[in-house]
């Protein structure tokens, strides 16, 4: 019974593909599905498809559609969300992730460093799971099929 | 078509097993899923994967999310679950699991002895089915691949 | 901006009252309801409707539907729902209507004495708020109608 | 036919207090809920009800609890919800309370500084209603009421 | 706070003038809601209003069109269902808004002769109170009001 | 018990006000609400609100999230829908909105004249009642409250 | 792509038998579930399960859980509901059965013998095909598969 | 992971067969359903069926509840909806079925051509992407399943 994951968060280190191999070594039925991890392709995305816009706010909102419709869609078949934030960026779309997964009944693992306890303390509250790094995420997991 | 049946309760008698067992026999396309069992384990599992807390409070609230994450991960894809009662312990979170189950439009099969009907009276008339032993439960489930 | 307030759990102490007494203080606009708490009506409350069951567990079986037809209406209508869990009893049907509101997406507010901590642990994971007496939860209601 | 509005975001700037003097200017059955707006009540109100906490993590969470109860009972209610993103803070809540109303199928009416544009992109392009100013924003309500 | 009590099943017998004036004795802030209780009137009401059909079958139909609106707009809203079987008429109708209501999370209180228990058997099973007298439903009516 | 009607679809005919003077005339408790009448200002609305945009498709844009936001928020809270089909124009605003009505579990009573059933016979066989004129509409909302 | 059908109603004569064979014959990907369809093992399946009842309604509410919690299961992994009703019996598990399916957003083809249509007229109203022969159900599940 | 397609819309033009072309090309893995293509089939699809109909209409409404009952079932499985409207014909069952989709949680691509977008505004505010040819919808199906 494979569960599908669904990464939420930070594309700028490499925490992904960590996690993806720790969950090889335990031999966990685990598919991994996340966002676009190229930053510049994840921007420029709307203007490839539908072409170049007048200014910039319109080059976002193309390319956030579509960002969002591989986020929809896999955030629709994902059992279980992990979202990782990190100490840069605004990174309000990962907040926006981790809220709609609560919100669809998938439980939360959320992975922050502890010095950003107090800004997300009222999304760690609604989290089913609060930890520090990727590692404990997939202690957590790992624990799911343990008998 | 496998049903994936999610066995809530007691972890101090050997009735999944026995469950497990009977099903095999009958060759029934069932798959178990259910709480850790092992009581330490699952105590401990907080502070295993955050560390140590600092009283036993905090080891617990750590402990439950964990667990928690584990009973809603299965408990969405059950089709079908069974809760036993037995005689010892306050088994709160085994109640809570039976009527999650409900309120999700999932049916429950509850597992006590005659002799805890009266406290359970409210949860026996929510149930699906309300029976004494395993067997009874797994002949239930059984009925549902007769052709 | 009326909210009504489902009042599960223990109907031995006068919890209930004392709740309702403050909320009048603090001149807070909640409506409560709750269970029967006339603990022997609520045993006989079957028999007395559909008439006289041939032994206990048809008794028992003819009153909880009658409790949970209560129950399921007013836990329907509510806003928001306080569990009260004292330290006698099984309290399971205290546990069966805390999860079925968290689970029908309203929020609970767990009462129950520190000692208990360790049996409702999951429970209290769950709950969005848990407190150790009345006085704290109604502070916690209050608090939602300050501006 | 009162509409309810939530009011989402940025509490250390008054404009929650112009948008209602606008609406009544307007003449509009509006009645507006939100989070508690002073700040330090809010970060202290776990504390308050539930006592002194170890650390500072433990306070936050105590009082994480009861802010998302209060955002919890409120959002539930409302017809429509307005989010507001300041210049300051991470605001994780904000993008929180902002998506769990559009995963309830409320409409979202998101409003922020243009400079925003980008970290916010993929919120805006789900908000159904996205403007720069408190006064835009009751704009769009207003017009709800024009027949 | 008025409970909305729709009342399904036969209408070919006074039981809703009964049920209406006890409640009234009872002094229980009840609004009930049923189906057209004027047996021409429920078959005519498609051609009195799209006009003349070419044969009873889309007579039927657009009869049920019109009938099945008013249940569906007052079940909507409906705080209980209370549906009477009778011993004449097929009243399939009445077993498809009984079942209905439970599917929409809405508690049934089921009203049938003792005599047709065995055929209604899976339906009362899902019902939450089976009884045999409109007098006897509305005692359980009654009970949802003491405090 | 007020029932909220939502009246989709054609603005350029006045079959709004025949239908509300018809309600009045038979004193039905019904409030109507309904989209931007006013052309103009249906396709203005968006620059109005958040100032002149470069284009036609952008102006459209605009104007369609401030009419979406006015049709969500009254469908989300309307009883039953009513949807004009009139000979001109595209409609497809018209067609979103009464599908909408469908899958939210809301009633839609269609108004086409019967030479447009061929292109919208999916519709009309989803619809709960298919008509021709206004005054068919309302005689089916009146019966909903005969006794 | 498998479809899973849900084959409600009569038990009494092969009509199940007759649709599967065909379903061979077309070559069509449906798997077929439906309710136990030897009578008497139907009715003696809660005794034999959980022990001699007392009486006969006792005997019939034990069957009928077990029945339902057949049901319940298959139903709730269903894609498309056929419910067929014949000229005897009151089939009301039947009419039950086929609400239940179209409540939960399933298709229903409901098959009849024309005689039947007024009695059945609110429950046709509401299924998506009626047809009178298992064959013409067959043709149009057949349909749903040509490309 | 395989994601079902549903291509709703104009079935006069060969779109589903260049996009199931370039999806073949690319190695998605996508299964793709939709209506009958086959425009006289799908008119006539009622009646043959259940019979020669009295006239145009009634033939109409048979077929569409066997079109409809297509519809539901394969929308109900689907991952994401692809609609293309194209410059003829009303098409009002192709805005039904999209909104359908986004009524029930699941991503709309919508293909249109640049000059009807004033006409499908408020339906393209609703779709998660608008782009103009089936190349381009299949472009945004592909960067979901970039890694």
């Amino acid at each position: 019974m494979e569960l599908l994951v669904y990464l939420a968060g930070e594309i700028h280190s490499p925490w992904r593909e960590a996690l993806k191999e720790m969950a090889k070594q335990y031999e966990l039925p685990l598919v991994f599905k996340g966002p676009m991890e190229d930053h510049d392709r994840s921007d420029n995305i709307g203007e490839e498809i539908i072409g170049k816009q007048p200014n910039a706010i319109l080059k976002d909102e193309a390319a956030s559609a579509i960002n969002n419709l591989r986020t929809q869609i896999w955030l629709n078949k994902a059992d279980v969300v992990i979202a990782l934030f990190g100490e840069n960026y605004k990174q309000w779309n990962t907040a926006m992730d981790a809220s709609t997964a609560i919100a669809l009944g998938k439980p939360l693992i959320l992975i922050r460093p502890e010095k950003l306890h107090h800004p997300l303390k009222e999304l760690s509250n609604k989290a089913q799971v609060t930890v520090e790094t990727p590692e404990q995420a997939l202690k957590a997991l790992s624990y799911i099929f343990e008998s």
